[in-house]
């Protein structure tokens, strides 16, 4: 089983080969996405970038990975303008739209819209994200970077200590990767949250039967001297069930230097899907640990296009084409400061 | 008289000679569409891709058609954000998009604002939609589309037998359809729509000059056992002039499994210019007719991307050259069900 | 001093000798521009063209620029779906897309939030504007067209006499080109406007401290005679302080043809921003002067995208490979018309 000419619709359809796969495919993508070379394998292919709910970033990532491999974007990007305000079924839209690409990367709103518009789609489809339901390439870059982070530090994936931090009840984000995680066996896994935000048991019980050391908590302070590595989201207040708990919380679970620093491992991974909200009265990632080498979310982000990249080679047949489209870069490039 | 740096404004600039120049070019176009191949003949040259009313569908198949050329695309998606809204005109419009662009595609809310746009346009520029007035480019998609299916069927324009279906005195695309159709001499054509709904004498009277020979009905059956091609249009029971009009008519026109096996030629062509309506109180193309091997309209879009690679091509002059920058496909394409 | 690897966001750093390096390059760029041959050198290259706020024009130039030079661009087009409405800082956001393009192009209705957003990213920034702040390339192509102008007629800078025309106190374009122009010696200027609407005395002075010969003035006939080149902005009515003022500049900083020919010297330019409001009512060129071989409007767009080439290129140090990357041009070019 490989990728090759398959939809990605769901962490449900990988399993520990196609990660293997694809990280390795991910990894040699670095020296293209750091502009060390370029390649020009899909030169003449085309994806459609078909966002019918609005966002910056996951689109321009999907975008920028296709360009990075040669190929070109076709894309849209929002609902209304478009024939599915008409009543044209998801099928007829793939149907035709699936007529003009190579390859489709989709958003949308509806939960189920994905796997739906892929049964009228007669090229591969990715899900770029379907409402509540899921995000796999988040999940997947989620994933890589762990494994990177810990590889940066001489371990690997079987000494992750995980600690996921905040809103554990409605993150997309979060769900996915436990279902990745769930590949896994005997992985440290905490489970920090408000008690109205806790993970819905069903990812608890997926984690424990998968033979992890799960351990779930109110505290924050709680799961931070054992983790390796932190997945932080966001809470939102209007979240809670009444506002008195909301206060109890208020300011609780974000993370700044002051608590990283009293009560955190030296070195520990810090990640967050992005984008972290920096208002001042916003419970996310205080900006004062930018500048502490543990804070992974940008190199986060940069994996983004590594794991897209992948998905696109692997997807397309043409993982072990890139050198052969090799060139080299002839301009400038600032980008030494690029995670490596 | 050939495409070669004109503007393409509406069906009226089109002759016989053209129309067979266009198709032959687009019937080689096929091994690109399908990439079976890829040309890189546009390379370096940039289409202004000027939708100033939003399309997906249209837009990106222009887009697509030339990126499948080797060009590269720049384009907007709305009115509201434009210069135009602050009072600059057509003219200025153009001569400033028209510095930028190797040729431009453009969409427009105004009949006539292509026109205008075009006198201040230094490229030669398509009109991809000009409000109520035209759409020469779904035009010649659906007259390339009726010559394919035919020749599919072993047979040629001559024997067509074509029935217009639905709202008939609205309808943009049978409009322009029918006066393509009046450059040709002898076909049947038949005219089914409401009374209230009926082609305009204008178009009557053009087909029935040019020698056709023209049935008018409003009898949804009357229009079905004697054609080979039916073309179906929505119908919005708005456009009524009663609502017990509108009620006598209520989804008697909608086309179905049902109707058609029991009304309709074996492998009679269906077409229609998309998007359908596929909810539930819509009078349109039943989705029980999606496996129906007559049923086109995805096909008809498919053939859009030729149409548009076609024009793209002899009206920058690089008709003869696609072989000469033609490269093998590398990637994976699983378009093999695609329309051949 | 040069361009290479530099952000370009004021007017401020810009000096003489980035000027002439800057416009060397841009002379250059016109073979490509207007179609004689084709430059791959940006191949493998990523834009990041984040209009946070729309703009067809300044978007569409930028990006036609660096398909010209054979680089991929990938967009935004406004800013209510982007992560900064969630609350993302500037610095976050150049972060994230930082690692998606080798150069970026912004534009952001908040003053000084391009500035910011640089602080954050990995790779250049130019200005694209920043609300009333700056907007830098426009001013550099203003200055370009100057040059070129009086090139054309056999002149050079120190020959020029200029006048700007309008409404000096709020237009963002002319006051970065008064500090453009600060960096010259000796050159007349004179300064048209309704009293309500002139030029603010930071920017008069600027101009008198630079050695220039200025006159300041509120009648249109004045700045005329003098003058070999009229840079004219928009008037807005409600910009004066009562409407007794408005009604007597009513029309009056009209330029039309008649004007033109009464009070101007023969041949003299005639500048504009663009767009140009052509409404009936609106206090702008007339479009009777389109005719005229002194409206230098459209040359002066197309400026724009050899400006934009030519800082791509410094910026990313490719401005001596471009021969190197030459191809011919193998398509009808309809641009015999367009300015050389």
């Amino acid at each position: 089983m490989n990728f090759k000419g398959q939809h990605l619709l769901s962490v449900k359809d990988i399993n520990l080969d196609l990660i293997s796969e694809l990280f390795n495919v991910a990894d040699s993508m670095r020296i293209y996405a750091t502009r060390q070379k370029v390649s020009r394998v899909l030169e003449g292919a085309v994806l459609g970038n078909m966002f019918f709910e609005p966002s910056t970033r996951t689109r321009v990532s999907f975008g920028c990975a296709f360009n990075l491999l040669g190929g070109e974007v076709r894309e849209t990007t929002g609902l209304s303008n478009s024939a599915l305000a008409k009543g044209e079924s998801l099928y007829d839209t793939a149907q035709v739209l699936s007529g003009y690409s190579d390859i489709i990367a989709m958003r949308h709103p509806d939960p189920g819209s994905v796997a739906e518009f892929a049964t009228g789609s007669r090229v591969p489809v990715i899900n770029g994200g379907d409402g509540a339901n899921e995000h796999p390439t988040q999940a997947l870059l989620d994933l890589f970077t762990i494994h990177k982070e810990l590889a940066s530090q001489g371990k690997n994936i079987q000494d992750l200590s995980l600690t996921l931090l905040g809103d554990l009840k409605h993150g997309r984000t979060v769900h996915s990767l436990c279902q990745l995680l769930a590949l896994y066996r005997n992985l440290k896994i905490q489970l920090i949250s408000p008690e109205a935000l806790s993970m819905p048991a069903h990812y608890v019980d997926l984690l424990t039967d998968a033979g992890h050391q799960v351990e779930v908590g109110n505290c924050l302070q709680q799961g931070l001297p054992t983790a390796n590595v932190i997945y932080q989201t966001r809470i939102q207040e209007e979240r809670f069930s009444t506002q008195e708990e909301a206060n109890n919380y208020r300011g609780y679970f974000r993370l700044n230097k002051r608590i990283y620093s009293e009560h955190c491992q030296p070195g520990a991974v810090i990640m967050h899907p992005l984008p972290r909200d920096s208002r001042n009265d916003a419970n996310e990632l205080d900006n004062d640990l930018n500048t502490e080498p543990g804070l992974a979310i940008f190199r986060q982000t940069d994996n983004g296009v590594l794991v897209r990249m992948a998905l696109f080679a692997c997807i397309l047949g043409v993982e072990n084409q890139l050198k052969q489209y090799e060139r080299d870069v002839n301009w400038f490039t600032g980008l030494n400061n690029r995670s490596e």
